[in-house]
Order: structure tokens, then sequence, then C-alpha cells
């Protein structure tokens, strides 16, 4: 096993800027804790990937984080979670959390009348990864699926309270209102920039799980668990790697962190592959 | 020089699935020409990207197409047609036609008033390249740019029609109607699919230029004053080849290509790295 050492930071990694949503859910729920970001930025997005493709970033995203000595790695996209967990676990011998086991156990305890929606890109949606996973802890849930690929586009642009957005957000969401969801999984990190116009849309009545929110409890579970939490008084400064630095990058990338990013650098993709 | 033959195919390149409206119109104006088609769908979008790394993709993505023979490349993509067409003129000994100089050109010829609007990706509109070309032959000339990012996914989502789009077009276009433009330049491969709803947002009395059907008047132009047409009677079948198969990628391409795609194959990235 890996050596683990309580100092050493959490890895974390997407294939954007969506993760840092995670990361904001993190800082808040272990404050003490540091963080090593990974964005994929120069290959964003793999929602639109094949699996294989995923796998493969996957593989050298993760290979990038256990150079770092990070002491577990979350995977805070949920493609990656949905198509390339249970490679990244053969592989790496830290701890690895994914988004879609958190995410489907906060939906079951959230939800009573066991039907349950779940949004997400075409990838995750497509692969039914939260279905999966509901279902096989409860056989007799109803799970309700829809693909939103505008929610991504959306957020980057910062249209977060825009009329285009509500009524996008109303077009893809009626169809689950109809089928009496009280649970709502927001199946992307991006998401919950999004919260509530998606909440408006849906009605007050629906439960909205943020699985990023869900992955940090668990993450919070797991490191109090094995007496891994960090007991310095004061943690390191987190750290952001990026693949490319897009022209709005921070911009956008501190709405979704809700906080200014101090140290951002951008690696070479030949630097992981 | 590269040895040409006139029975050779034309070489097209994208980031992804966009060049195929640009396929589409040299399938229009030369019937006769066969086209080898590479999109890198597995590392698209490219307009999000910094310059850097546009140019390296680019000088794969041609080198790719210079292997299959091709009697000139026609770069299917405003983003590396704005950052990368001097390096892969630089590189490769075939005639490399982008899109940029021909809109900028059928603007000029359209406008009257000489106030040209322009539309495009975060990284064409950042680069102001249309700007540059146009004020190089009429320094006179007024040009209003926007960036337009959710065009893109809202025309592979095949909203071309819808209430949010209309919304959106009005919104990001305004401005521009406020200008008193009498041209807007489409200066993204996507955004064809869109013109009937960008027509209306701005005006019947605006004129606008797709820069796919300019590049490909020059391609026809450039052939025939070399004596390069195919004079074959029948054309060999096109070929089309992407970097990976997303789920909707038939769907979505078929649309913007206006018929059936009988001969796709997918390539490792490796292959071209």
């Amino acid at each position: 096993m890996h050596f683990m050492n309580k100092s050493n930071p959490i890895g974390v990694f997407d294939s954007g800027i969506g993760g840092l949503t995670v990361v904001k859910e993190l800082n808040t729920f272990l404050p003490r804790e540091s963080i090593v970001y990974f964005g994929d930025t120069a290959r964003v997005p793999y929602g639109s990937k094949s699996n294989s493709t995923v796998i493969e970033y996957a593989l050298q995203d993760a290979g990038f984080l256990m150079k770092k000595n990070v002491k577990m790695i979350v995977v805070a996209c949920n493609t990656v979670s949905s198509v390339a967990l249970d490679v990244l676990r053969e592989k790496f011998d830290v701890p690895i959390v994914g988004m879609i086991n958190p995410g489907a156990k906060a939906a079951l305890s959230s939800t009573k009348n066991k039907r349950i929606g779940v949004i997400g890109t075409d990838s995750t949606i497509g692969n039914a990864a939260y279905s999966k996973e509901i279902l096989k802890s409860v056989v007799s849930a109803k799970i309700f699926e829809k693909a939103c690929p505008l929610f991504v586009p959306l957020a980057e642009e910062g249209w977060t309270d825009h009329e285009a957005t509500k009524i996008i957000a109303r077009e893809y969401l009626s169809e689950l209102s109809q089928e009496k969801i009280d649970t709502l999984i927001l199946g992307c990190t991006h998401y919950p920039l999004l919260k509530d116009v998606i909440q408006e849309a849906v009605g007050n009545e629906v439960k909205l799980i943020d699985s990023g929110g869900a992955a940090a409890t668990v993450v919070e579970d797991y490191l109090q668990g094995r007496n891994l939490l960090n007991d310095n008084a004061e943690k390191r400064a987190d750290l952001f790697y990026v693949t490319d630095m897009p022209r709005k990058f921070t911009f956008v990338a501190e709405r979704f962190l809700g906080r200014k990013i101090p140290n951002i650098m951008k690696i070479d993709l030949d630097e992981i592959r």
C-alpha cells in the first residue's frame, strides 16, 4: 500500500474546471486538508468522448496526482467516475472516491417515494451510471434520467439567472417533474452553479442532491475512520494544475471555486502522457 | 513542391464535426472533387484552448492529411485558421486555405456602409482574426465583434429553431444590430446551422457571410487557375476520419453534412502524435 501521511494532500482531478465546485465542498467540510487539483483543460470535455478515451485520460490524470504524494484521490468528474473508477482502483494503491456512489447514496437517504431523477452530460446519462448504482441497493427505485448538455456552457457563460437558462431548464426538466420525482441528482460538477434555476424548474418539493457535496462527506468519513485527517493546526496552500490556460479561465474558475485561485500552474500534456 | 495530381483528394480538417458544413459547401461547388475529412473529435473543442495547444494539434491534423496525398488542405476551423495558418504553410508544401481570408473578402464584397459584424468562438474573437484581415484591405472599415459561445452547443443539440436559441441570439446580437452593420460574418463552422435564427435576430437587411461557403469558392478558383480540377467523370468516395466516435456523433454529423456519412473511420490519437 502506498505510504500515507496525515499531512499529505488530497488529490482531486477533473476534465476541466467543473471539479472546482467539489474542491469548494472539500474546503468547507475539511478546512485543514490541503488539495492538489488537476484539471485537464487541454482535453476538456470528457463527457462527449468515448469510454476508452476517457479511461486513457483518467489514468494519466490520476498518475499525475500520485506523483504529488496524495493520500487519496477524488474523481471530481461524473464521466470519469462512471466509466473509469474500477480501472483506476486496480492501477493505483490509494483510496479513490468518485461522484456516483456518494450521489446515489445521498439520493437514497433523501427520497421518500423512491422516484429519483438524474441529470448529467450525455456520457454520464448514456452510461446509466447513477441508475445502476441506485438499483444495486434498492431494486424497487424508479430512476428517471435526462442528459442536459447545454447546462455546462450556460454555467461557464455565467448565465445562472438568465431567461434563456430558465426556458432551457424547464424544457429539460419537465419530463422529470411529470414523473413525480422527489429527489434530483445533479450528476455533473457544473450544475451546482445552476441550482437556483434547476430548483425553480422542478419545484421546491424536489430535493436537489449535489454529488460533489455528498462526495466530500464520504472523504471526511473515510479519513476520520482511518485516522488520516490532517492534525496540523495549519494547512498547506492548495495547488492547482491545468493542462491549458484558456482565455476565460480565471474568470470562470474563480466563480466555480468561490474564491481567488492564487497558485495555478500550467503543465505540458507531454509530462503526463 | 509536393507532387500534385488532379485526381488526388482535397484534405479538410477541423477540431470536430463543424467542418462538415464546409464539406457540404465543397460538395456543392465541386461535385467531382473527392474529400478526405479529418475531425479531431477526441480533442474538440479547440476554441477554448491556448494558441500554442491549437498550433500543436493543427500540425498533427494536417500531417495526417498529407499522408493521404491530398492536393490541398482546407482548414475548416476558424480557431486554427486564426492562429496556425502561417505555421502550417511553413511546414507543409501544399496550398492551404483557411476560413478567415475568404470570409473577410466576401464580407468586403458585400458591405456598402463598411460596418461589418463578426461572430465566433471566444478564441476567434479574442484573436481579432477577422478584424485584422479586413483592416489590412480597408483601413476605414468598422468591425464589431462578439463571441457567442452558446451557439456551438445549441447547434449540436439541434435546437435550431428553439425559443431559447432565439432569446440567446437576440442577446448576443443586439449590440451588433445597434451598430448598424450591414454584413455579418458567421465566423464559426457551426453557425450556418443557426442562420435562420441569426438572420431573424439581426434583421433581413443584414447580409450573412458563411466563411465555409466563401472558402469553397476560393478552393474552386485556386484549382481552376492551376488546372488541378479533377477531370475524371466520376469522383472517388469521400472519406471521413475522426479521433473519437462520441455517442451522438452520427446524429449530429449527418445534420451538419446534410447527408448520410457512409465511410467513417476512427483512428487512434497515437497515430497522429
